[in-house]
């Protein structure tokens, strides 16, 4: 999600997208049999700037000097919301997905990786959100279903770029650690 | 690690350093107390761009921008080579330290995660080598103390980003799945 996230002043903005999130996201998704890849964003020309990356490893000469790279960016798909999302899903599925979003702050309602796992067995659909910025607002993160607990380490710090955060997340909920 | 790694036709190469790697293998490794982040490349002008990135974040207006960078931007050293990274480690803790290098494909004398998360209990110094680029050269694999595990996801896809790997390997070994 690109908006709505708060900026450093806790001000909300929308985030302008990174190149890399996109390859390794899309990378690690891949890596452990995610449906798809949302990348949210409402501003035109952020939006075309996806579309062109994108169309640059599936159509153009990226797919042909990395075909696994190909592999992981088919997974993008670009919407301006996030009930334009939802409504995506549900045409492909029939169903809404529940919601679970991500915030580096430990919330009450909070649930742990482990249940969040066993919840995954379950045939429901959820979609995973992660906020870029200073993280998703706080508006948005109470509407959701779910909030997962924050990816702590074993120090005191807590700022892993939101990359990385996805890939120790989809390990943590799909990994097998051995 | 940027050198010796191999390129996507197994020719042994000097890969260029990627700025973001810098960013966020230093927060991953401040996030779970790893010592420092030996960032390897024996050429001049690399050696130089990332001297110039992590003093934009020391000394620079970037640590006043964001403070919490500058902690984690703090653990990187720069050395040419494997070999100086040792020394530097052996002057620090009066012992050199034990190799384990990762790669993305099963070798017969691996260790898994578990096993390693077991060995960091011991109280000796290792040092986890990722090398960029299509990976670490066989001969350099084959030099380490320990080759451990690939980080495999639930599919038979296998293309995370070194940063994302060792965010994933990070978690693994030192973190609480809770």
């Amino acid at each position: 999600m690109h908006y709505p996230v708060v900026n450093k002043h806790g001000e909300i903005i929308a985030s302008a997208v990174t190149n890399l999130d996109l390859h390794d996201i899309s990378r690690s998704a891949k890596t452990y049999g995610v449906g798809a890849f949302y990348v949210v964003t409402p501003l035109a020309d952020q939006k075309e700037l996806v579309e062109k990356i994108v169309a640059h490893w599936l159509k153009g000469t990226g797919g042909t000097y990395n075909p696994k790279r190909k592999e992981a960016l088919k997974l993008i798909v670009v919407k301006n919301t996030l009930d334009e999302v939802i409504d995506h899903i549900r045409k492909d599925t029939g169903d809404a997905p529940k919601t679970i979003v991500t915030s580096a702050n430990q919330k009450p309602r909070n649930i742990s990786f482990r249940r969040f796992r066993e919840m995954l067995q379950d045939g429901t659909s959820y979609l995973l959100i992660l906020g870029t910025g200073w993280g998703l607002s706080e508006n948005f993160i109470a509407k959701a279903d779910y909030v997962l607990n924050p990816v702590l380490g074993n120090t005191g710090y807590n700022h892993l770029s939101v990359r990385c955060a996805a890939a120790v997340m989809l390990d943590r909920l799909l990994g097998t650690n051995d």
